[in-house]
């Protein structure tokens, strides 16, 4: 999914918004400047700013003020791959090398630091402390979704309902409230802002399953790093969690988990992969994100009318256009 | 100094700020609970706080009001320490186990992540958007400073000013903050804010050069950790730069750092140490972080007159009093 490619409507705006990610990082320290820049130059989907115009198509759209909403969130999201990738030991992202392989993993965790900062100081200038409200719980409860991850690597014995609390935090509140502040931001009426917010939540949700069985079953440029990563990493997803719910596949699955486990992640995983494969795993996790997805376009229906709906409703039916 | 010894007048608040500091950070999750407990209950002199409050007597005290400055800048400044310990390397802060060292480092990154996102979830609260960006604003310069000191280690070709830049990063800029963001939280005069951020800029400059010179002066049990990790660490301090300059000292300083740099700080500094206080390292370092004193006082004499005055006099003299 190329950027604008679903956004015709937004494409002006979000140009102007892209500029202003740029000019939010930039500051007088080359090293943070250069760090910072890394991970914005390597382009990605910008969904959680698109999200937050198309909340504010709900309301009294007005860019000057949005962009003060869509730019910090985009960069909360961006430190927290950042940090992210100090966590995963990941070498690249988006095709690129990551800011700790690049550099070193000190240097990405003040980079993410630094970027988190820049976020508020541009979320600073908003005035209702609503909004400061709904970020901050947001960031408290996505830094609890990273300290599970890490304690859930490897952890073959966890429940599906521990995944989906786990991408709840991960991904999902941060595209609800994308779609929901853009509303609040613009003094869109609190039904309306509300279901923004459950149609990003289930949209996010989806996204997250979406993901997770791109990195099994798409190939190496669809994903910008090579397939299973996930594994590699000892992140358990909803397809194995599914897979190793079937009995013929949980014994060997268990065993190619444990060798992965036992080589760091430094092995080839394609056995487990192609276990996965064979069991439900897949098309059961395709089953739940469709849920999903029907829920996002539930919360879309009681909606007023608008053209954004139309673009929202494609999006979600993006989200689960299976390329692999 | 013991955390309440100086503060009589403030000791029922302080105990208030001290529960609120603990509830702040209580959350659903038991691990981050515990982490974020770990540093926040081996104490520590809640300098910060103490200078919120005072701020809030030159204006409309309200303890209501300045609990959601005191508790987030505490909070800040601990996520910061959190990740510092990452960087540093170090086992041991304020006598205990850091977080990077009793769990580990990844644990430690997210640990202040979400030390930080609680601040920010308490700062909330308060409706003032000039509150949110003099607080962005000190986030992002801290930022820089931390990263900064990951360039400046072992760099024994850096200047007086660049120290000096470091540090008000790295330590004045929070202090003074927590001294006009009091006031300006208790609506107090702009000139009084200003006159405050002043006297605390200048105590925490005086203050961090002083924390310096007790690394290299001081005993372990006046530290908290073995005397000499700035030395270690390659964080070369201001009493280090003016010893160099000494050309009787410099060369053998040289050697002495050059070879803690290549056994990555695990050896004897003593050397190092002695040759520092044979030099005029330590009393000019002294007589800067007198200086600064100084100008703290002076900002302190155009202050309204009031008995928060004479805390702030008594911290200001404080600061400097030399036990080693």
């Amino acid at each position: 999914m190329k950027r604008l490619d679903i956004f015709g409507l937004l494409k002006k705006d979000m140009n102007y918004i892209e500029k202003e990610l740029f000019h939010s990082i930039e500051g007088e320290h080359e090293l943070l400047n250069e760090t910072s820049m890394h991970l914005l130059k390597a382009g990605g989907k910008r969904l959680r700013p698109v999200f937050v115009l198309m909340g504010g198509k709900f309301g009294n759209y007005d860019l000057e003020k949005l962009k003060n909403v869509a730019v910090p969130l985009e960069l909360i999201h961006m430190a927290s791959l950042v940090h992210d990738d100090v966590i995963d030991d990941a070498d690249t992202r988006r095709g690129e090398l990551t800011v700790k392989s690049k550099w070193d993993n000190r240097i990405a965790m003040y980079t993410g630091d630094y970027i988190y900062a820049r976020a508020l100081m541009i979320a600073a200038k908003l005035e209702k402390p609503q909004i400061h409200q709904i970020l901050s719980k947001a960031m408290v409860e996505m830094s609890i979704g990273e300290m599970e991850q890490i304690r859930d690597f490897f952890n073959t014995d966890q429940s599906v309902r521990r995944y989906l609390l786990r991408i709840r935090r991960k991904t999902a509140l941060l595209i609800a409230i994308s779609c929901q502040l853009g509303a609040v931001a613009s003094d869109a009426d609190a039904k309306s802002s509300n279901l923004l917010y459950r149609y990003g939540y289930n949209v996010g949700m989806a996204f997250q399953i979406q993901d997770d069985l791109l990195d099994l079953c798409g190939t190496e440029k669809q994903i910008g790093k090579p397939p299973g990563s996930d594994m590699r990493q000892g992140n358990i997803t909803l397809p194995v969690i599914y897979a190793l719910q079937d009995e013929e596949i949980r014994e060997p699955l268990l065993r190619e988990i444990g060798y992965i486990r036992e080589r760091n992640g430094e092995c080839d995983v394609t056995g487990a992969i192609q276990l996965i494969k064979a069991s439900s795993g897949i098309s059961r996790a395709e089953a739940l994100a469709d849920r999903y997805i029907k829920k996002a376009l539930d919360a879309l229906e009681r909606l007023p009318e608008n053209r954004t709906k139309k673009n929202l409703k494609d999006i979600a039916h993006f989200v689960t256009k299976r390329s692999y």
